[in-house]
């Protein structure tokens, strides 16, 4: 462990430095709070100036934020401001602007303009940005941008849409640096040096074989500290890993997460390098992925405030009918016990709990099991385990839920409802523990995504059971019916 | 935009290359599936050897795994073959497995070695990965591993375990490269090439001036593709993002995804820098902030599948102890229309549709918003257009469901009763929608975690408007009571 800091090169005693003077950093007061959000203040004020028509006055107050602020701030103006914005400060809303916009914003604004500023736009930007900007419009619109681009552009941005969506292929970037396996680390700094045509930001170098596979992998930083002397073979990393371009975002994601990568080799069926993934990109999938679990389990769709309302509404309604048919069945369980409720109307009154408590236990296995499986923590190899750890979970979490609720009911109505309200809860939070694993790993196993299909069977199994052993167990113990 | 992907280097032409042989690379076909997860079949072969205590066909069969996949294997396997695993491969244990250990299973293992042990697997670890193991262990054993630590590792260590947990302090690496601002690229690379103890992986390095501030930071691409004569601070970008040593980990972690950060410099309150975060270890953070949302919405802890089962009981069930309240709370409700449900027990079956209907866009609309909340998308500056879009959006959902039902319940029992469940349908879900964005909103100002606490109210809104609606108007017209 070594925790020097290499300040021996510094002349002057660090602890001069007590004095508080604030270095000229991205902690800008005037625009940003300490979260790096933009104050309201000045979202009001670049507003105010919008709707006075004073381009002057926007541009000043526009001009000093980041690129990746300024694609926040245009997410948080309305519909209508956004167009204004972006005409009084045309040469600011440069690629960067672009590729750090909102999905459904940029898919809008490049709705909006025609196909030639388009084309423009995406010839700035690296092929993966501009892939991004061209792949959600309709075939006509990326037909008309495709044919305003110079051919070597359209052919890089054919070859990645020839790929499926959210596939290494389609993500990759074409820009990475390859080099021989016969060079030494002199032969290299050389090359990166004379060479003009690099990308201007990478992380590592590929060491590739005459077949063009790749053999090693060589962190920058390896380079810099070792004696231009030595063999390249002698300074990588055989040890690779290697991303099928085929392979899915979700995975690719999990791989940077789990092997701690900063990138890492694209190659194709045949073995060849043909791209990079890099871990600035992969942060997005990540946390996207991440994202995306949570609310396919919520039903809110894609979940993004951005989202258009047609679409948001279309995503959510379908739940809302799903989780209505699965009402429906819990109503036909309630109806069969008619007669029960009616000679006995507490139990109307006390039936949602059960079924609400079984719910939630339900919904807790669910979120747990669904993130586990998602992770690839969850296999073969430990469902078993699993299932058990959530029954005795669950069985702990009965019994105390059981004793509270069934000794209130036993003081407010009878010692005997409270008992067969107590059963019927333990019972509902076993069976929810259960279902809360099965549901989602039967899904996986079927390979339905079981974020999206788990909720709907879940809460139906908790909802239904719930009524049927609290009402059938009254009716049993002779309550009522 | 640049597509070539530096190929001019190689002598063979790359068509060459399409006989198919694969690299031998991670993709382990014998251990590994296509997603990188151990197959179940070794994993069984693995316990056997472990259950025939051969201890030689266990480490010949562990011997190959990445240790990443070591730690995977040894978090699938239960908690008494974890310490038999372990005795048979001790030098395979080596820091990094450690390091990418489950939280909850690492310090199950530390838990039971003694304390030299812990102290001497902590001495190879990085500090950031030695806080991480000691952090979460009780006072007398984090003691007892400090003191045979050596006086080097031991103040990183407690300088680190001074700042809050889930701080940049906390976290950030005492090890980084900084060099004064007076240097050349060549200076740079000698100084770099001749000092032997300098960490082995870095991305950036830090230029600061004579205080210890950062003035800029040089990405190693740079170096590496700029004539050894030009000065650092020619070649340095000098509008850096730093990250002030309090600032907590989820502003780290949106900071590097928004900013597109490798590495940043980790400045104290005088402005000095102390240390560095690296994208590798904000890619964790990341993904544990975007699921811990999730999880706390569910109510489901830390809904980490090797939690402790103590631990996930107590709070789980806390949980649901707090929508026992709110179920309490409907109950109510319903017990206030209790003539009404006697006279026309129909309303007892319809009733949880419209409160579970309720909750669900209640659900949905809060998972929204609490992301948006996470990822520093709703402001002050937006708030009104998104509670105006949920609203638009919940009323187009109420509209469609209280079709449906109304129109099944107006056929099974009475076109009164339709319209009443019609309407009642509509009234809940636009309270739902509203709730749901107004309920975290709320929160947030208040400085309370919006996932902990909305799901909770937001659900008693739902449940209890939903019977007061649907029982309260049935009521009103005439139906009952």
């Amino acid at each position: 462990m070594d925790d020097r800091s290499d300040l021996d090169l510094l002349h002057a005693d660090p602890r001069e430095a007590e004095d508080g003077a604030r270095p000229d950093d991205r902690i800008d007061d005037a625009r940003l709070d300490g979260e790096n959000t933009l104050k309201p203040d000045y979202v009001r004020a670049v507003r105010e100036a919008l709707e006075a028509g004073d381009d002057g006055a926007v541009y000043d107050l526009v001009e000093p934020l980041h690129p990746a602020d300024l694609a926040d701030l245009i997410e948080l103006l309305e519909r209508n401001e956004r167009a204004v914005l972006a005409a009084a400060i045309t040469d600011l809303m440069g690629s960067e602007v672009i590729a750090e916009l909102n999905d459904f914003v940029r898919e809008e604004m490049m709705e909006a303009l025609p196909a030639d500023a388009v084309a423009a736009i995406a010839e700035q930007l690296d092929t993966d940005d501009a892939v991004q900007l061209i792949e959600d419009l309709d075939e006509e619109d990326r037909q008309a941008i495709l044919a305003e681009l110079d051919d070597e552009d359209r052919v890089a941005i054919e070859s990645a849409l020839a790929y499926p969506e959210e596939t290494a292929g389609r993500l990759m970037s074409r820009e990475f640096v390859a080099v021989p396996e016969h060079m030494t680390v002199g032969d290299l700094i050389d090359y990166l040096r004379n060479e003009t045509d690099l990308a201007s930001d990478f992380f590592e170098v590929f060491v590739v074989d005459h077949k063009h596979h790749p053999v090693g992998t060589c962190a920058l930083s390896w380079i810099l500290t070792t004696p231009r002397g030595i063999a390249l073979t002698d300074v990588m990393q055989r040890d690779q890993t290697l991303v099928p371009v085929m392979l899915d975002q979700e995975e690719v994601a999990l791989m940077f997460q789990k092997y701690a990568l900063i990138s890492a080799a694209v190659v194709d069926e045949s073995g060849r390098l043909v791209g990079q993934m890099t871990v600035d990109d992969v942060v997005h999938i990540i946390s996207e992925e991440a994202q995306e679990d949570a609310m396919l389990l919520s039903g809110a769709g894609e979940g993004d405030i951005n989202e258009p309302i047609r679409e948001a509404y279309s995503a959510r309604v379908r739940w809302l009918v799903a989780n209505l048919g699965t009402a429906v069945v819990a109503s036909t369980i309630i109806a069969m016990f008619g007669a029960a409720i009616e000679q006995l109307v507490a139990l109307a009154v006390l039936m949602p709990i059960v079924a609400s408590i079984g719910g939630n236990a339900g919904t807790q296995t669910m979120a747990v099991t669904v993130r586990a499986i998602a992770m690839n923590q969850l296999t073969e190899a430990n469902t078993g385990r699993i299932l058990w750890r959530e029954f005795r979970v669950a069985f702990l979490m009965g019994v105390t839920i059981a004793i509270l609720i069934g000794a209130a009911v036993s003081l407010l109505f009878t010692p005997m409802l409270g008992g067969v309200i107590a059963a019927a809860m333990i019972i509902n939070i076993i069976i929810a523990g259960l279902a809360g694993v099965l549901v989602p790993v039967i899904f996986e196993r079927l390979d339905i995504d079981p974020a999206v299909a788990s909720s709907v069977f879940v809460t139906m199994i908790t909802d239904s059971m719930g009524f049927f052993a609290f009402l059938g167990l009254a009716v049993a113990v002779g309550l009522a019916g």
